[in-house]
Formats: C-alpha cells, sequence, structure tokens
C-alpha cells in the first residue's frame, strides 16, 4: 500500500542528502570537535559549516547559535536559563495558553519556584494581540515567550508586532520565539523582529531527530542549564552532535534553497484541501485560512467522528495524520490549544491535524481528501460517537 | 598517508552497521514514537528494542533506562535530578576528583545552591579506598558519584566494594556511577554492583554522538531537569532521538558480543605498547597496569617534551592521540585527574593519552610506538620545554 504520510508537523522524513552527509560524517569525519589533531579539526569544521548556514538564514552572527539535543531543551535551555540569569531584576513571566508543553512545563516549573506568570488570552483563531502583551508586559517583567507557528493549527502570530510591543514598554525584557514549527515554512529574522531567543528543531525540517539550537541575542544573559566540559562557550556542555548538527543546517539549506516556489504550492495544496473538505457537512477547519496561517497546517473538525477513529481509518488507507497534539508523549490528554480557541468538549474530541511538509505532492493530498470524503460519511454512520 | 586513531576515549567510529542502521531509520522508519500510526508504532519498535538490547547487557529492566541525548545530561540528571528529589533528607554529596566535569561541574552548581559537597582523595595510581567512602556517607549523604572507568588514565574503580561501603553505612544514600569510559569494555551489572544510577554514552562505544542513556533503579527518586511533552515517563521530555538510540544499542550489542577476545586481545596490545615505550628513557605510564586498569587507555608522561608538541608531531605521522582529557572543550585547562594523582607541573604539560578501540589493530599500536620512539629523542633534543 502506497504511504502518505501527512503528520510533518509531528516529525519529517530526513532529506537523503542530510542522511548521506550524516553517514559520511559517522564513518570518516567521526572526529571530537574538541580533539587538538586533524579528526578534531575536520568534526569542528561541520560545526562551523553549520553555524554558517543557519545563522544566514537568520541574519545573525554564527556565534549566536547554541547547538541543543532538541527543540524541549531549546526552550528549557531559553526560558530557565533567562529566568535564572535575570531573577535580580523581576520574576515576571508572560506566554499564551497555546504554547508547546515545552514552553508550559518549564513555566510552571517556574511557578513552583516563586516565579509569577502571566497567561496571555488568543481569539478563536488562536491569534495573540500586540495590545494584550503590551498590557502584561511590567516593570519585573523578564521574559515573554510567544510560540511562532502554533503547532496543532497552524496559526502564525504577529511575532514582529508583539516583539515591538514588548519593547517599547519594557526594552529589558526578553523575547523568547519558539519557532520549532515556523523555521523552515517562513522568513524568520530575530533582529528585525526584536527576537532575543529562538528556538529550532531539527526533525521538524527534514534533518535529524535530537538536534536543534537556541538563537541567543548579543546582550542577553543566560544562564547554562546543564554543566560539564563547556562546550559551546559554557552554555551547552556535551560532545557535540557533528553529525546531526550538520545534518540539520544541509536540511535548512535546502528548505530555504526552494523557499518561494514550495509557498506557493503548499498553499495552494492546503487551499485546495480545504475547499474540498469543508463541503462534507458541518466539517470545518480550526485557525487562519490563507497567507495568514502556516502553509502546511490542516486542523479539521469532524463532528460526529472519534479523532482516534478517523485516525485509524485513514491509517488503514495508509494516510497518517495526527489526532490533537502529536509531539508531546501519546499518552491521552486534551490539547491546550484548542481548548484556548474555544472547542468545547465534542470538538476536541472530534479534530485531526493534517501536516504537509515539502516531500507532499498533489496526489498526496487529493487521496487523502478521497479517503475523508470516503470514510467521514460511513464513520458517522456506522460508530457511535 | 594511514590515519591511526588513538584517541578513542574522546570519541570513536561509528561501526557501519550503526550508521546503516540509522540511515534506514532517517529515511524509512522516520516515525515519531508518539505518534498514534503505523509510523510512529514502527519508531516506537526501534526504541523498545534498543531498551531490550541495553537492559540486557547491564541485565535490568527495560524500563529502568532513560535515553538521553549524551553522558553530559546523563550525569546532571542522575546528580541534579537526585539531589533535588532528595533534599528533604539531606544536602550531602560525596564524590572523587578525578570525575569527568560533568559531574564535577554539577556538583560545584550544586554547592551554589546550598549542597554539600565532599571531595574524596584518590592515590596515586587514581584509586578511591571503600573505606574513605564509608568515612564520608553521613546521615545526610544523599548521593555518592564515582566513576567506573577514568577518561585520562584508565584506572577502573572498585565499584561493587565501593557500592557494598555505602550501602552499609546507610542504606537510603544513592550510588551514582559515571560508566562513560567503563561501558563496552568491563561487565558492568548495576543490581550486582549496588549502583542505582549508571550514565552512559553512545559515541564512546562506536555509536554516533548526541544521545546516552542514563539506568535508574526501582526505588530511586529522580526529578526531570527538561519539562515538557512528558516523553519517558516524565523524565525526559523531547521526542526520542530514534536512530541515535537504535544505533548505540546496536554498536552496544556488537561490543558485547564479541567481549572476551577483544578484551583479551586490546590487554595484550596495551601491555606490549607500554612494555615497548616504556624503554624509552624517563618515559612512565599512569594509573594502573595489567588488569587492574582499564584495556584500552595508556596514558603517557614523557618529560622534556610538552604534550602538544608531541601529539601535532605524532599527527604528522597520521597518529591521533589527545593531550589531557580530551573530551572536554578545546579550551587549555590543567587536568584534575592528573593533578590528583600527584603529577607536578612538568608531568601534566608532558602527558598524552593515547586509546584504543575494537577497530585498533596490532600494526596500528606498533606503528605509534614506532613514531613515538622516533619522535620523542628527536624533539627532547630540538624543542625547549
Amino acid at each position: 500500500m502506497r504511504e502518505i504520510y501527512l503528520d510533518n508537523s509531528a516529525t519529517t522524513r530526513c532529506f537523503p542528502q542530510a542522511a548521506e552527509l550524516m553517514s559520511r560524517i559517522y564513518l570518516e569525519d567521526y572526529g571530537n570537535p574538541s580533539s587538538m589533531h586533524h579528526k578534531g579539526v575536520q568534526a569542528e569544521k561541520h560545526i562551523r559549516e553549520a553555524r554558517k548556514i543557519l545563522s544566514g538564514i537568520l541574519r545573525v552572527k554564527p556565534d549566536n547559535l547554541i547547538f541543543t539535543s532538541c527543540g524541549t531543551e531549546g526552550d528549557n535551555l531559553a526560558i530557565i536559563g533567562c529566568a535564572m540569569a535575570g531573577k535580580r531584576s523581576g520574576m515576571h513571566l508572560v506566554t499564551t495558553p497555546i504554547e508547546h508543553p515545552a514552553v508550559l512545563e518549564t513555566m510552571r516549573f517556574l511557578e513552583s519556584r516563586g516565579f509569577e506568570v502571566t497567561v496571555l488570552p488568543v481569539d478563536r483563531e488562536g491569534l495573540v494581540d500586540p495590545a494584550d502583551v503590551s498590557a502584561a508586559v511590567r516593570e519585573d517583567t523578564i521574559l515573554v515567550s510567544v510560540m511562532h507557528t502554533n503547532n496543532e493549527i497552524g496559526t502564525v502570530q504577529p511575532v514582529a508586532e508583539i516583539g515591538e510591543a514588548i519593547k517599547k514598554k519594557n526594552p529589558r525584557t526578553l523575547f523568547h520565539v519558539d519557532a520549532v514549527q515556523g523555521f523552515g515554512k517562513a522568513r524568520i529574522y530575530p533582529a528585525r523582529m526584536k527576537i532575543d531567543l529562538l528556538t529550532v528543531s531539527g526533525h521538524k525540517i527534514h534533518g535529524p531527530k535530537g538536534v536543534g539550537f537556541l538563537y541567543v541575542g548579543d546582550k542577553v544573559k543566560i544562564q547554562n542549564i546543564l554543566f560539564g566540559g563547556g562546550q559551546q562557550k559554557g552554555l551547552r556542555s556535551g560532545t557535540e552532535n557533528v553529525a546531526g548538527t550538520a545534518g540539520m543546517a544541509l536540511a535548512a539549506k535546502m528548505l530555504y534553497d526552494s523557499f518561494d516556489e514550495d509557498t506557493e504550492r503548499l498553499y495552494s495544496l492546503r487551499e485546495d484541501f480545504i475547499s474540498r473538505i469543508t463541503k462534507i457537512p458541518e466539517v470545518s477547519v480550526n485557525g487562519r485560512r490563507g497567507r495568514e496561517g502556516a502553509p502546511h497546517i490542516i486542523s479539521v473538525t469532524v463532528p460526529g467522528v472519534r479523532a482516534e477513529v478517523l485516525l485509524h481509518a485513514l491509517e488503514d488507507k495508509g494516510v497518517y495524520v495526527s489526532a490533537g497534539s502529536a509531539c508531546a508523549s501519546n499518552r491521552p490528554h486534551v490539547s491546550s490549544t484548542l481548548s484556548a480557541i474555544g472547542l468545547g468538549k465534542d470538538g476536541l474530541d472530534s479534530t485531526v491535524r493534517i501536516s504537509m511538509s515539502v516531500m507532499t505532492t498533489k496526489e498526496d493530498m487529493e487521496e487523502a481528501a478521497a479517503a475523508m470524503e470516503e470514510l467521514i460519511p460511513f464513520l458517522r454512520r456506522y460508530t457511535r460517537h
């Protein structure tokens, strides 16, 4: 059976070129970047090249990047690292209810350590209002964390406006953006958008799992959260994941090299898919339509059909999607994003996410739409909700 | 020029079989283990298989393993995680001066948070005396951390005796062992050795960089240090590094499948090399000889020749070794292990580490010895110390 993988916001297939590069590093350039001999220099070169590629894409300095083991570590390092470094000037943090658990749970941990956390409202499309950010930022606010693109419904926040609002209210407040779903899908320029810290993960952009990076602006005070050999200027001890870092950077380069045409194509696939499935009675799409949503995420609520049932019925046809948020653990839980945009219990239980990537074809989306057209009426008739 | 890589304690070349398996996972079994569909199940299977292999080697339960991003993270999670979980019953920790920075710096961090740390003495071969451990453990000692095999001089600690001494003095005190250099080179059984927590890293055992694991015993109270999606029972959030974990497990399996013959061969290569180079005037070897040292590490002090000079002269002949500790960052620093075993400034500046692996051949070691025999008298004559 042909596989149609539409769960690219959970994780992506590696680009073969990235897998090849990593394989070469595993077998040939396997040195430790900290070693002083040729093998170490070879390895260090891959790290330097990765820095150059990724910082070039963001238009920042190569030294502004800290390589991490994943998006979760990046978010933790940004938030805990800045909270610990800044707690003398204040213990107030601001975030939104639709962040990834790597942000929300980290905020909860800091609350247990005496920090105060303000959670902003979002509208029915999951948008944060920069005016609300401005109202929340105080003299003692050390950090605001707002994600770039929501992982469940694809809403893209007005990041530049939020950055502007924060700095206008309190120039010392840091702005952290979790761009795990946005990087590779949008052009993001931290300097212009007044972003101080930006989290990226490798496996959402056709790189490998187990690697990511955190952009940290020049003047940002941050403390390390892991202690050891002092690699990466002491901000991330541990032998660098050379192959993973190089694979992630190559994947990012490939995405941005054909960014415009891929983005056009994905938006058009998305619109076609949405027009088609919203013709199925009562089926609706969450988050922003058109160019104000992410090009790759489609959140679909199908009243009368449980998400898990639809997921497995689609799976039987080789179509892979996700139910609720899929980049958290597989314990059942209520989606905080879907609750925050006002979906009732029925909607929460009946929402699937279709997420595309540059590897997704027109045929994939047509077959997926056809499968849903066929399955939804059938499931509504024969299953109990 | 033929390369003779003798810096295997800094990092190892991946087994081609591990690289191949990882490549297949990157391109075929690339799902997110948290996804509920077939692609997720495929990925989860690799994680389960890795758990089975690694726990089998240690003779523990599969659920006792937490996959991490590196040895440094494992050490941090063990020490900070247990310190935070146990601080109500005491704030005293015990360690040695010859630990890896991932342990020593983490201890220093905890000192800054109000914990008290006792640093045990070691003898001139780097050995910890179980009687000293017993004397140091108190009513309020929550954790003792002693490495299995020292990364600089290869001394293997009497881990079982230390475990026995700890539990006899205070059954509630946890025993953490950094086995980054020992796993793959020694048979380690946590239950029998009374080890509660054991750190392992993938890239020291012919697996990839960017992955490791921490064994955590059944009754050990530990808090997570990263916050997020709740993967691995909440103890390590973040999408699992499926390929890296599978690659590490396969590499470990390969090492233990031919453990006895490889160990014999390495000990014999080591002894031959030591007999030969200690014939060079004044050249001496640090740490334990014979079966009481690790089979793969040879620490050589060459009075009259700076380690860096010798390292680069050997490099010119294609022989890669390290000067001082090499799995920390490449900033120059004094080795705490070499200081602790009583080497004076001259010795500290004149010590190189030769570290083998199962890939090391008799020819490699003979050529390396010949290169040292040729270079040392030459360098002594023509360079200033």
